[in-house]
């Protein structure tokens, strides 16, 4: 492996993550708190390490084959959630490593499942980070990185393919870092017009900020203890909207400023994951309306928490764990099968489910019809075949780690809805299960051991699994 | 399709059915019950239907191609299930249709999973029916029938093809006709060896007979309210021990008839069978230890427990439920592997988790090596690059049978482990699940529509998937 490349790139993360430090630590400033001390700390070690992995050590040979690609990011995404935990050890707002780091991966990975059983209660400052993270890690540290970094070389497409949710990746524009940068701007673009739609419902600039982030990244970490529950119907609508928006595949937005407004809705994936938006919100809806006692509002309810879940955000507006079974149901598929490939969110994703679907229905005419030839095709295109392979992989690799997470945190006793849903909502990063998990809950329960099974489990989710099982193999070691 | 064909070898298993009926008839003979009498009626009905479809009707075009051979066990086991269910609507046993089928179903497909509270109020000769379902199914009354006629053409290894498990079926000798007589033999031997063994325990022969059947067929239907718990330890030991036997590829026994010891050793999935039960008991008993305070007891009730669950039978010796989660989650995940292929044990299968483990290391180091081009190979012969695909139709198709069957039964409002287990239970053909369908409890909760879906469950599980869900093709019917 390329050992020079790896120490620079993972340097230059680290000062980006110093730089980006510079806003919670304005918060910290503003709100004249002294856990902004905690942050000043953390952004120096961040810098320093940054500046020593960097200076003079531009490397000659800039090669990155894909399972450098893999290493890099599996390595970045542990090493900056350490970094990012700091300020919480620090200040003592969290006091245990283990936690910290729990509450770190979990912004990051935009899973938004927390250990903390009162939020209300920590400083500004580190609220804000908390989000922070989630904007960071919605569209990729190191997306943000090649958007900034004119690094030469063809090959740093590696980079965004490991760091990029979906099956497939495609490059919007020629270079890597014209890609790169055009899906940030689309970023930013969104979340400033949900700031904006935010502050118009009343809501103040502390949390407008806060909430795009963890709307943006779909993340999902509240700042108040009842997530999105007090705020106004207004408010809790337009995060409603914005989070559906930000499930949607990018590419979508880019065809729209393009002006290929047709290209744009032909997109199967973007339309079917309209349509089970749609399905799931009425067939929720209809089951909870007895609980209500009101159709407008069991709709918004069912609304709110389809669109959190399918996004796998994870913010709340009504307990569903108290709801019927059915819609509980719903809710845990949901949770599996995630948002639009090329977005921010988890889960399987929509297109994956989409063709794979479609192997299905063709393997199954093959049955009848042996002689029959059929590709699959996604937006018209026939699908790679190693892109079915590795699709493959991908949903047994999938069901292992589930498998063996389960098995471990069972350990701890609890019952077997709560591990089956901690699980699931961590592996998809949506942030909330059922039952001792539940929307009222937190993870706090868990053992260390199992704490650690479920940050991995985070990673996992969000690298979309071959990153992290990369570190498991001897090969990977090897090479050093 | 071949129409006469099909209306032919059903009138065959019809015949066979009414044939088959004169044991427990006997059994209502030799205990005077009045039962009997609705099981003579049942024979009749088999009976004169089956000679309706077959004299002078043997058809000219004797050719089935693999969907033909699908349609046709999907249609058998849907009209045996009816016939074999109604002795117990005629008696009054189960009077209710949908509860009778469900019971029949469960015994034929080798489920075990049963609506009674109180299987000890049963008429003796509908007991025996009922186990004896269980030995009927086990082996399959397609292979059964094909051992019997002599059905000239080479396509009828595509009947075997449809109602055998496993990725691949082998033909151990040169006619279909000739493999089918050589299992059906070491079945009937290895059931009577038990048989033999349970007299010898001091079982009475009613019991050794029936439980039989339920082991052999990897059924798990008891005759006694609480399973197999009231028996003595020497008759549990040997019930657990034939268990794991029937769970065997077969093909281990024929090359042990041959006296290719050597070839049967080197299984790799018998081997690989072997050592997950062995480090699941070992896992199990340390997890149970505290709850029995005797390692020697524990060792036995997790030697049982897992034996009966890897194999798909059901038998209980002491009510798991009560285990802890870890237990509790290696249990179910059992559910899931399953038996070998080529046995008569249900769920995903030895030899598939086997091949896609194997998938999933492979593509890894693709990763790392894009250039490598390895065989995915069991017992040194590389797997066919038809049965990698279709497996991995069965295991997407499996997950959907899984999630909608989950979505439906969760309409009856029973919390999610009873759900999620009780679709475990039946659609990998094992009986029991956890929590309200949990060892001491029974599938009589749920309404008539969650039943039936378990039903399909239950046939899909022991057919594979494929056969039933042709049924749901609209080019299935069209070409009638």
């Amino acid at each position: 492996m390329n050992r020079a490349m790896i120490s620079f790139i993972l340097g230059w993360i680290l000062l980006c993550l110093g730089a980006l430090m510079t806003l919670p630590l304005a918060v910290a400033l503003i709100y004249r708190e002294s856990a902004g001390i905690s942050i000043a700390v953390t952004m120096l070690i961040s810098l320093a390490l940054g500046l020593l992995m960097t200076v003079g050590r531009r490397p000659k040979d800039r090669t990155l084959y894909l399972r450098d690609g893999f290493f890099i990011t599996a390595v970045t995404w542990i090493v900056i959630s350490f970094i990012g935990s700091l300020p919480f050890v620090f200040s003592g707002a969290i006091p245990h490593l283990v936690d910290a780091l729990f509450e770190t991966v979990s912004g990051f990975t935009t899973t938004g499942a927390s250990i903390l059983s009162d939020v209300e209660s920590m400083p500004r400052c580190l609220l804000f980070w908390r989000s922070f993270t989630h904007w960071i890690g919605g569209m990729g540290v190191l997306v943000f990185l090649l958007s900034l970094l004119p690094l030469t070389g063809g090959t740093h497409v590696n980079l965004m393919k490991a760091e990029s949710p979906g099956p497939q990746v495609e490059k919007l524009a020629p270079t890597v870092q014209s890609t790169a940068k055009i899906l940030y701007s689309i970023y930013i673009a969104l979340t400033l017009l949900e700031i904006v739609m935010l502050l118009l419902g009343g809501m103040s600039l502390f949390d407008s900020v806060t909430l795009s982030f963890g709307t943006a990244g779909t993340g999902g970490f509240g700042i108040r203890n009842d997530s999105i529950a007090s705020y106004s119907t207004y408010c809790q609508n337009v995060i409603g909207v914005f989070m559906i928006l930000f499930g949607i595949n990018f590419n979508f937005y880019f065809y729209l400023l393009l002006r290929k407004v047709q290209r744009a809705f032909d997109m199967e994936e973007v339309r079917m994951y309209l349509w089970i938006v749609g399905v799931a919100v009425l067939a929720i809806a209809l089951n909870i309306v007895p609980i209500y006692q009101n159709g407008w509002l069991a709709l918004q309810r069912a609304f709110f928490q389809v669109s959190s879940i399918i996004t796998t955000t994870g913010y709340t507006t009504a307990d569903f764990d108290l709801w019927p079974e059915f819609s509980k149901g719903v809710l845990v598929l949901l949770m599996f099968v995630g948002a639009c490939a090329g977005s921010t969110g988890g889960g399987i994703k929509v297109s994956r489910c989409l063709i794979l679907m479609r192997t299905m229905r063709k393997e199954l005419k093959r049955l009848l019809h042996p002689q029959s030839v059929e590709k699959i095709s996604l937006d018209g295109k026939p699908v790679a075949h190693e892109t079915l392979r590795s699709m493959n992989v991908f949903m047994v690799t999938y069901i292992l780690v589930f498998i063996v997470s389960i098995l471990l945190i069972s350990l701890n006793e609890f019952d077997f809805t709560t591990n089956f849903t901690a699980v699931a909502a961590t592996l998809n990063n949506i942030g909330p299960g059922l039952n001792l998990v539940g929307p009222t809950q937190n993870f706090a329960l868990y053992s260390s051991g199992a704490k650690l099974v479920l940050i991995f489990d985070m990673l996992a989710g969000r690298l979309e699994l071959f990153p992290m099982m990369l570190l498991f193999s001897k090969q990977t070691w090897r090479r050093f």
